[in-house]
């Protein structure tokens, strides 16, 4: 598949380099070109340095024939708004979004895109330790 | 049962509002008295002002009586030193603890202390959305 991903932080280079190596083409735009130092070697996608928001940019990573579009971005508001111009502008047919304020949620969900927030899935890791823990006990 | 929290941040936030309305004995810890702010009216446990690391204030926290501590500041040495202290000075049967980097996940499981990665639980989201879209498609 061909998979779009916009930020190279710990997750954006986490999900490309694990992409990449399981056989997908892969893009991987940020706005700092160092920080595609942290790929790992094995990387073999492209790399664009830039403003996702940017409709060139995009045009240029052609996002029209991508699979998956991933926001990974710490910006909620930039996410959002590269989500929302992949999935309304260019058709893309997956959206996945990185968000974390928990109140930013519904936002997205209205304009068509999935959401994946680390917080809630941490939050709900925790409690479900926690009930583990409980049941264990005596 | 009785949970100290480190951290008020967004997700000690979570965890102490949704614990404490579930019924359990809540203690926060925050070295800032601000971060309290974001807990909720409902939230009807206590909250603690300092640095979690010394021991002081962690036996003000009452945490040998502790049925379990959650570690969640953005800081993750901070949350192994609290969470070491918990388990092995104080012998808190369940310590969980945050982790952003996944190189110190390690140090942590050799310590005793479980962890949770939003990163990496984010990652393996993305990645099943991925599949799940891939199996959708004709």
């Amino acid at each position: 598949m061909y998979v779009v991903i916009v930020g190279c932080g710990r997750l954006g280079t986490l999900l490309a380099d694990g992409l990449s190596v399981a056989g997908h083409d892969v893009v991987v735009i940020d706005r700092h070109e160092a920080s595609f130092r942290s790929l790992s070697p094995e990387f073999s996608g492209f790399r664009l340095t830039g403003d996702a928001t940017e409709y060139a940019l995009l045009k240029s990573a052609e996002i029209e024939r991508a699979d998956c579009l991933m926001a990974t971005c710490s910006e909620d508001t930039l996410n959002l708004m590269v989500a929302q111009v992949a999935r309304h502008v260019f058709g893309v047919a997956c959206v996945l979004a990185r968000v974390h304020q928990p109140a930013f949620g519904a936002i997205f969900k209205n304009a068509g895109i999935e959401i994946i927030s680390p917080t809630q899935l941490a939050l709900d890791a925790f409690r479900e330790r926690l009930d583990a823990g409980a049941t264990k006990r005596p």
